[in-house]
């Protein structure tokens, strides 16, 4: 039987202030075995671009990543988020490293080819090392993983977390029993965001169909969904969208093959 | 017998122009075997302060870290010049892991006393984990590592490069036979820096309190020869002074204990 591991992936919002990141990091030390988390830190990069003077541009809600956009995430995802979120890891007993794709070659992708939009230095992942992330995580590590890749030709590239983290599942689907919690502001997929009773506990292939068809999942919701089926689609036992606040349980919307 | 090991630490000049850099990473590329790089990074850390509007404190080379300052250090130890370091390795066929302190542990310190100066969130090293460096070392893993440490309770603290370079060969010595090469902008140490001839090829601990005595070795060169003796009196095999492009071979003033 398969080992268990919990690959989480958390937004900005919550891992940078400074009492929702505490609050996350207790959460994520008292999950018990292996796990890996991949955060974002899009708010911080924003903040620090315009101290800079640099300008933050987003299309659908994905930055426009030109060489000193890549400077600014480069900084403040691999350095600042991620080596706090270590630290606080590291004070609660949990044996972190940061890592970014090119760290030990664990999440390779290329330049996204320009089309409508010139995205710049912004990466689409070709491959997560999932034996090189298992040989880390048997020697008693916990990963935590930036939202940025590199292109094996020195380049680092901006990359989207939500897709590291289901191409992260993926590759460890194989030797571990694998699951995915994509954590956001909600408690899962809402039929209606204000009413709290309106959770989605399960969204089969045919109910995401109908989802899209009638409005209820939109906009940036969209490529969270991809991804999600993404996982459960290739190996990943169990794919959860959910609050922050219940990355330890069950609750949420559960992704079904 | 043990297994050979190089341990260099370069400054900050070398690693943030791209030119010396690319030059740096394609000789670091090319020495064999086990090997584990230490950079610093200042000058990048000043720029970036300064257009934060964050003014740049020193006190004898060392940089009084504000809570602002250790930000900027974190952003641009960690990240910036870190991950570009890493990526460019990758690209180099070198399974580079960027690291600080905090990730896996390996170098744990407490932020320095206030004594007549308080220089903020700085680090004095307590101990680095030549075993967890080991494991990962024995993984085909090259750690590179910033000039940051952790405290064990959260903290980042802005770290001396070459203190770290010595406690991380230090920590090494009891398992590799242990080459620590100090890389600055001159050949070694030198009796008058105006005449190239003038190299130093080896300094005893007696011949160093002659060189102190009569002005030869002053100023930033103490708290370096004090780190290359600390590293050659704890079981490093060879302590070598050098420059950048002589990280490979034997040119260079060697630290005799």
């Amino acid at each position: 039987m398969k080992e268990k591991i919990t690959v989480i992936k958390v937004g900005g919002k919550i891992v940078e202030e400074g009492a929702s990141l505490a609050a996350l990091l207790d959460r994520f030390a008292a999950i018990e075995g292996r796990k890996v988390l991949i955060h974002g830190g899009g708010r911080s990069a924003t903040r620090i671009a315009e101290q800079l003077g640099i300008e933050s541009k987003m299309v659908d809600g994905r930055r426009i990543t030109d060489g000193e956009t890549l400077k600014v995430v480069t900084m403040v995802y691999g350095g600042l988020v991620n080596k706090n979120i270590v630290a606080g890891l590291q004070a609660r007993g949990v044996n972190a490293l940061g890592l970014t794709g090119a760290d030990c070659n664990i999440i390779k992708a290329h330049k996204r080819p320009v089309k409508s939009i010139d995205y710049g230095f912004v990466g689409d992942v070709e491959c997560a090392d999932g034996d090189m992330l298992s040989r880390l995580i048997e020697q008693g590590i916990t990963p935590i993983v930036a939202p940025l890749t590199h292109d094996g030709k020195g380049n680092i590239l901006n990359t989207n977390a939500d897709t590291m983290a289901a191409e992260t599942a993926k590759a460890l689907a194989p030797i571990y029993d694998t699951t995915l919690i994509y954590c956001f502001e909600l408690p899962g997929v809402m039929r209606n965001q204000e009413d709290a009773d309106s959770l989605i506990t399960t969204i089969t292939c045919e109910s995401y169909k109908q989802l899209l068809a009638d409005g209820t999942i939109s906009g940036g919701m969209i490529p969270k969904m991809e991804n999600a089926f993404n996982a459960i689609n290739n190996g990943v036992s169990k794919v959860i969208i959910t609050k922050a606040d219940a990355i330890e349980g069950t609750n949420g919307t559960h992704i079904i093959a």
